[in-house]
């Protein structure tokens, strides 16, 4: 257990012992840079969704973690457009990392170390209106750093244009710090979201990364034989300082407000009845089984004693489970089921709209 | 991963490499009586429900594995007591346990394997009467061989009489192959069905073992300090045969309808409102908990490839979360919280009796 779990944590590229060229140092006042940055943006988007929801507003709820740090958990429940949503931050530390994890690192022992993070997780009442989830962190351990993060898109009913929406703003967000980024950022995301059991991503994707230092190895995921590893292969190693992987946390960030909102806007006017709700209940069921079967951070924290309610707040407030549930075929059902959770080249490949044009589902 | 799965599989204390004992050897038509067991059960059982329902019938679904074997998942809904119940037959075979097994198990090599069980969840209506899981299930490779099993009670409202008149009966049925399997198999109930991250047991437990074997070890779980351990230990080796461990699998199947059934009779006529489904709904996301982070069987399933309906069956039909809810002081829902998610001696511990007269929760 404990070695899945280290390598859970630390992925699969850093788990085979060989020595890593020495990383940039972080600048003097790293962990508090890192620090303000994710809870700036838990603020920046608190406040952008109250003003999109227009009625509901965020409770907030402190908490200290005994071991050292804490965090500031936001939701909203029952609001216009937010049945619930969730906005976390939190930061952590210690005196000095496991000694499961220093077999890995070894560069981090003597020191203390510091992980830092903002979450986000809104289920919308509306069918139409897609869940989002997006999360952004900063670790440090002495001389080992890393950031991480990322955003990505879960609708109930397919609309081609929601999606490519999403990636072209992820991407420009990415392609602002270097146009190579969202080659890989783009299909790690599919292969991380990825519900084996059902053979489904969790939804449309976008972006996500992770352990990205000054090393410049851009997927750094599980799979060696994936479109990302494979990508990242190609392209080599895309050395970025600290301040560069710095200004994408930021930029991606500050991208999800502009790449979610529209959206939002376009879908919240459209009525819906009993048979959209139903389904949307009985997708949430995938949520829930990709979040407690698959996704490494939620089982990491729920095993080492993380803050329960906090980790599990990305739950919807309402969910249905269905023995044997088969889409009618030809209904828009089954094309969010067999087109929006394969993966896509959302951007470049045109024949998508010739298969949502039938179903009205591009714009 | 790889390693945690095989200990999900083996156990621990098979996991540490030291030569076991020869087992007795299974009789020659070893696996066609085990199936027809369990399978006879899975008949038994969706009878004496459908009659106690009085309304709901089973819709059955035969498959077959590509690898090997099948099985037939029956499923009832929206029946007048269950809005969902699952009663699941599989038999699966192959030629040779994959490696990483056969390390731990030499003595299977060469062998094929075969296992066959039967499983059920039940998720009744109305909130006073308590959602109920059993498995019983045989494993055989050349030499070696298992029996495992159990069943427990996961109430949404309190009523000290039921989880009394559950373990009555399941100690009875223990009882009636040896006296000494129930002081073992109940404590390794409270331990298997526990949600570490909430610090709460599934329910009020019940019965549950594996790997008995002619070995006469009882217990054989992960936790080699708890109580299950404790008193197996001071226990020593009861060595039963193959018949006796198949006969404690018959008298447990079939000991489930006269445990539940008269729950069942006695909670149906009982009025409930928007509270008391509320609370069944909230608690209904502890079991989907339960089940998708801590439960071997269907994390092991999902991880390789196995029947997804069939193996989330066990899911809810309709669940709720909310996030920081805590029951109201002195309300019938903290005491479900505080005494019925908890270890109890439901049999021997009278002052059970004043913790839940106060609440009209004894009878």
């Amino acid at each position: 257990m404990v070695r899945s779990l280290v390598r859970r944590l630390l992925g699969r590229s850093q788990n085979n012992g060989t020595a890593a060229p020495a990383l940039e140092l972080p600048p003097e006042d790293s962990r508090a840079r890192a620090r303000a940055m994710v809870m700036g943006l838990q603020d920046e988007i608190c406040a952008g969704l109250e003003s999109l929801d227009g009625e509901g507003t965020f409770v907030e709820e402190s908490w200290e973690r005994p071991e050292g740090g804490g965090g500031r958990s936001r939701v909203m429940r029952e609001g216009l457009v937010f049945e619930q949503g969730g906005v976390n931050f939190s930061e952590v530390q210690g005196q000095e990392l496991p000694p499961s994890i220093l077999k890995q690192r070894p560069e981090a022992k003597g020191h203390p170390w510091f992980a830092t993070g903002t979450s986000m997780v809104l289920h919308p009442h509306n069918p139409y209106i897609p869940t989002v989830h997006l999360n952004y962190r900063y670790f440090e351990a002495g001389p080992v750093w890393w950031f991480g993060g990322g955003a990505d898109l879960t609708p109930y009913y397919p609309f081609l244009e929601d999606a490519r929406h999403f990636h072209r703003t992820h991407q420009a967000a990415c392609d602002s710090v270097h146009p190579d980024l969202h080659k890989v950022f783009k299909p790690w995301c599919d292969e991380y979201f990825f519900l084996k059991h059902r053979g489904e991503t969790r939804g449309v994707g976008g972006i996500f990364y992770d352990y990205q230092d000054s090393s410049g190895v851009l997927y750094k995921g599980q799979d060696p034989s994936g479109p990302a590893a494979g990508v990242s292969a190609q392209l080599g190693a895309r050395p970025l300082g600290w301040e560069q992987l710095f200004a994408l946390g930021q930029a991606n960030g500050r991208a999800f407000l502009p790449s979610y909102a529209p959206i939002v806007e376009k879908r919240h006017p459209m009525a819906y009845g009993d048979r959209e709700r139903q389904f949307q209940l009985y997708r949430r069921g995938r949520y829930v089984e990709f979040n407690l079967v698959w996704d490494r951070g939620t089982i990491f924290g729920l095993q080492t004693n993380g803050r329960t309610e906090s980790i599990l707040m990305s739950l919807p407030p309402l969910v249905r489970w269905e023995y044997g549930y088969k889409a009618e075929a030809g209904s828009r059902e089954a094309l969010l089921t067999e087109l929006f959770t394969k993966p896509q080249d959302w951007l470049g490949d045109a024949s998508l709209e010739d298969r949502c044009r039938p179903h009205g589902a591009i714009n």
